[in-house]
């Protein structure tokens, strides 16, 4: 299994992403590792690893910035580390692509060079939320949809669904729309209208479920707008930063700030929460209904945090995701 | 200044809100508080206070249940707590409303009783954020109302900027708007119109901001619909309940459980944060946009959630936020 990793990609590339994928190939002896970015320069960082490694470099000299348009930019630079990244999973040369960079950037290009899984009319970001002690529950769309109709959440219900059985074994996923109240009869009109379609459909549909839901582990995929999915994934994040600054700021002035928070977090009963309220942890989000596979990463990743989206690619990977909402839906029972 | 409190709504009521309404009274000698609620019940409960503190009793036969339909609620229990202390307020009887009932017949109540104030589309709730140290921000709407247009979301900005004067003394509140991300472009159709509007107006208007903003207190006023509102509230709501819990169950098997969570979250320096992550802290959202002031609190609630929604009462009512917002309003400042 080959994962291509975008070398260039993020606040900290090229350094971090070049640390966390060693750190994987490392810990992952199964899986090839591509980095994709300025070839001299990931030649110096990589070092001796190049050779002890099972990790190979794909020379792009462009790279795509953060305040760039996507379209603009994947149409302008078509040797970015995204574009280059993206053609080797068309190509058949990767099975998976994991990037730090431009999110939007990234849509594009999977969308328009992979391409759309036939019927899926709106690919969606599977953000992992790691609330609950048992299993993660998946967040869908976490922000490529902001505005959705009732039809694209039944969608993206049906991708999760057919995510959780793929990569979390789990057999049959319990689905929860999020919405303003438990009841039947609360909702916005994209949620009303929402709740009747996944009622009708054979999903293992749960019902509403609301924000204070999240930690208590009650549905293995929770579908929500694309907007609704990103405010809900920030202010988690959001939170679990205040938490690891707080306790490097104040119990640690000197030493390893994260870990010592950790530990004293892991003392008091906390550490599984605000583990599960880290974007390191996963390491990004599935983005699901195109064809191929392909990780969006925290702009702010690094080595841990590549190392965990290389690890959730190759999942996703092995899963076979791509594979069975293709199948699914060729045999007409995704929509 | 009376402050008029639903001693019949709520899950722990009458109970936890008649001990709210003591502590309340012991506290702040300033104020009256009268309980709305089965006269003889109430009598037995407050035993001798009744006599020693400020505290008086009105007769409600009536409770309205929380599966009840708010419209239908209050029209079919017209000697309901909700509606016999909603009334109070229109007949100047008391400065402020408080009540842990059902909220959608407390707000029906409101709106059908007291009126909104002219030229106000949409009263909305305003939820008290507190996770930054400096001050809590004001995040409207919290969940009256799941649909809106850019207009509702003006106003609503208007309604915390009086709000954050009046009753934080804040000169002047920067206003944020909840969003999918920083950049003026990003957005759902609603949020991208109601920034064009924000911009135009002569409000501190900041420009866009994340949900991992929340606890970075960017923002005195946080602008979005009562659907994203609702579930940010709740989710925040919800990982507090996880932190306070978890604290309960693991190390605190005997005597005061929260007292002995909070002490050690305060030693490891997270003491503010989960304050501030739990609803009890402000003890409920003020209504705003009717002719009157109303708090909505927990359907939770206990004594010290009641009590602090009664000294949240107390200075909105002190604060003059409703004339505020009735006389701007007439002087065409506020649309």
């Amino acid at each position: 299994m080959k994962i291509i990793v975008d070398a260039a990609g993020g606040d900290y590339a090229p350094h971090e992403i070049v640390k966390g994928a060693i750190k994987a190939a490392q810990e992952y002896n199964d899986i090839e590792i591509a980095l994709v970015g300025k070839k001299s320069l990931l030649h110096v960082l990589l070092g001796k690893q190049l050779k002890k490694l099972n990790i190979s470099i794909i020379d792009a000299s462009q790279v795509i910035e953060f305040h760039e348009h996507p379209m603009e930019a994947i149409r302008k630079k078509p040797n970015s580390s995204i574009v280059v990244g993206i053609n080797q999973i068309k190509e058949g040369k990767g099975d998976a692509f994991v990037s730090a960079g431009n999110t939007g950037a990234v849509l594009c290009a999977a969308l328009f060079s992979l391409g759309r899984i036939e019927n899926i009319e709106r690919p969606a970001l599977a953000s992992l939320v790691g609330l609950n002690r048992s299993s993660p529950a998946i967040l869908l769309d976490a922000g490529a949809n902001a505005d959705c109709r009732p039809f694209h959440l039944l969608q993206f219900a049906e991708l999760g669904n057919i995510y959780a059985k793929g990569v979390f074994g789990i057999e049959k996923p319990r689905i929860g729309l999020m919405s303003n109240g438990e009841e039947e009869t609360k909702g916005n009109r994209l949620t009303l209208e929402s709740h009747a379609l996944l009622k009708k459909s054979n999903l293992n549909f749960i019902g509403n479920i609301e924000g204070n839901d999240l930690a208590r582990g009650v549905a293995d995929v929770i579908v929500t707008d694309g907007f609704t999915g990103n405010v809900i994934v920030k202010t988690v994040e959001g939170l679990g930063d205040s938490f690891i600054k707080l306790r490097q700021s104040k119990n640690s002035p000197h030493g390893n700030h994260r870990l010592q928070g950790r530990a004293l977090l892991e003392d008091v009963g906390l550490g599984f929460l605000v583990k599960g309220m880290d974007f390191r942890e996963y390491g990004g989000a599935c983005l699901l209904g195109v064809k191929g596979n392909v990780i969006v990463s925290h702009g702010r990743s690094q080595a841990t945090a590549i190392k965990n989206a290389i690890r959730l690619a190759k999942r996703t990977a092995e899963g076979n995701v791509c594979r069975l909402i293709w199948e699914l839906n060729s045999n007409e029972q995704v929509i």
